[in-house]
């Protein structure tokens, strides 16, 4: 690309590391240098102790429209298609995987693998001007891949009815439904991602990390080995400094110093 | 049976083909010939290229009261039962395999096997009047087929609630619960279920169907799968025509022309 | 123990064995000595014929409080842990396999283990003024045997808020959410949880033990195994006496009178 802007910032504050989607021009649509650079940063977050949480924010009105449709236009081929939706869903599943909780930050739209990011995030906060689409439908392209993230966040015959009729649901029903977790006022979007962040910030570090991954994972064991799994998970936690640290500033009505801020 | 009235109806309307349900009398009871009438249309429908979405309408004050319990006691032997809840259970899931999304339009009571009915269909509009419930509790017979689609649509200890009280919820809890898409007041049932079925008719025909089979299917999967199996879809809907015409419309800001209406 | 106090009281009315959780001064916490006699009651449970549903209520303002973080503490020990949390993932796994319908009664708090005792019910009722929380994450400890319950009630990043936050939510919103049934005034408690489990007494035992037992364990199939489960066990309950007179009586629109009451 021509341009040099960076498609992917990067900016760490106290722990919180934002990545903000940074092609308003294009409603952030998810191109293969908009991949490429989430990709990276996501692999260096997972390798990064002093990371706490992570928020993916967008630049401008729209939060992702989506896939670069023009840049798929211009590669008809069924192996450059191939490998352009696995490359979107290893980004996807690197953010259910990461060590830390990913907050989606919504603001305007967030369309077919725009919603698909907002679904894969562990949390999500939203204006409440955001709507939400899987709107691939309307250009004869079935959201297939936003459809895993999607129907794994909220109740079949709802994620069905926007896949098919492409329409979108507002902040509101999207909290209603599942698939957003806090709903705020638009010039009070930054304040509640913020207090999100500080309430995972004020945490333990060792107990977050076990918490993120071990939930992720659970999700998919039937109920036995997810109780076995989940009981040694526990146990080890229970070993951390900080958990011998938590427990006995709860008994002593005090704030507990985590090892590891 | 020696009624000539057949118990199913069907109506071909411009790509949407409505089975009716067409025991009034004995409250569109699912007997054997309407599970072998339901069975049969439905693997009509599955081999046939002109239909793009079924309604499953019902005739009446209700729209299914379940199995036939009369004949079901006619036949008071194990094998017979095994057959017949087999044959159900044939039914419901040939609604989840058809190639395109089947609707079901709810009118009255929609109990037992036929709440049931309406968990399987992919999208479901109710009449504002609506009621539902897996009420078999009450004659000593357990909803257990019911309860394998009501537990796929709604949250457990709700579905549980409904299994072991056999109470009824009226038609706003089933949308609020995600048992139904959409309630229209009882006398605009039709033009809201024609609004549905106009929406899904206006999209690709071969986009509709790649996505309503790969829904279903990825739903069974663990995430990693799922997203291998829905970027392979995703790619293979990308090289259709429609796919090209519509993100090309979509880009130029025309409405799209598809290939197969 | 020095105190002779049994930490679990049992009391049977009419068919309802409840179970009150007994250590009101410690919150009801459930400590080694709590989890090894809920062990011994449902395992008792588990085998008594005269038992048609099983109330899990508390003594005291909360409902229950978690495991007992002093007695954790003075054994610092990764096998103490691993066998205490295996204990308790038993207990939890012995109501959902208990062959009849558990309800949880809340009043006060129920947090950490004592919110996962909620989730691992098959129905819950609450006070308007319980509240809610997986909040070991406040005392460095992430709740993850508690979220293998939590994420089996409510959608994903609401649970993933809860364990992440330790906030707590109040009965409406867990009602909403799906973690618990119904709520009631707080001095309605008694008779909210009495109409459920009149409701359950008045049916069929033999229904409601094929039911409750069919329906968990479906949950972890697939759709086409679930079906053809479910077939062979709702054929086996239409043999039972009380499907035939259940079905008979409502033919002829009386009241059933069951075999087994």
């Amino acid at each position: 690309m021509s341009d040099s802007t960076p498609p992917l910032l990067r900016r760490d504050t106290a722990g919180v590391a934002t990545l903000t989607l940074n092609r308003p021009g294009s409603f952030n649509a998810l191109s293969e240098e908009m991949l490429a650079a989430l990709k990276e940063e996501l692999g260096r977050l997972a390798n990064d102790d002093q990371v706490r949480c992570v928020v993916i924010a967008a630049e401008g009105r729209a939060f992702c429209a989506g896939h670069d449709l023009k840049q798929m236009r211009a590669n008809p081929d069924k192996a450059y298609y191939q490998a352009l939706f696995t490359r979107c869903g290893q980004v996807m599943q690197a953010i259910v995987e990461l060590p830390v909780p990913v907050i989606a930050k919504v603001q305007g739209i967030a369309t077919a693998a725009g919603c698909q990011l907002v679904a894969s995030c562990d949390l999500a906060v939203a204006a409440r001007s955001a709507r939400f689409a899987v709107s691939g439908i309307n250009a004869g392209l079935f959201c297939s891949t936003p459809a895993v993230a999607l129907s794994r966040n909220v109740a079949r015959k709802r994620a069905m009815e926007m896949l098919l009729t492409g329409e979108f649901i507002d902040a509101n029903t999207a909290r209603d439904w599942g698939l957003v977790n806090r709903v705020a006022a638009d010039d009070a979007l930054d304040t509640a991602v913020d207090e999100l962040t500080a309430s995972i910030c004020a945490k333990s570090a060792v107990a977050v990390r076990t918490g993120k991954a071990m939930f992720q994972r659970q999700l998919q064991m039937p109920l036995e080995e997810a109780y076995t799994f989940a009981g040694e998970v526990m146990a080890c936690n229970m070993m951390a400094e900080d958990a011998g640290e938590g427990i006995d500033a709860f008994i002593e009505k005090r704030a507990p110093e985590w090892r590891h801020r």
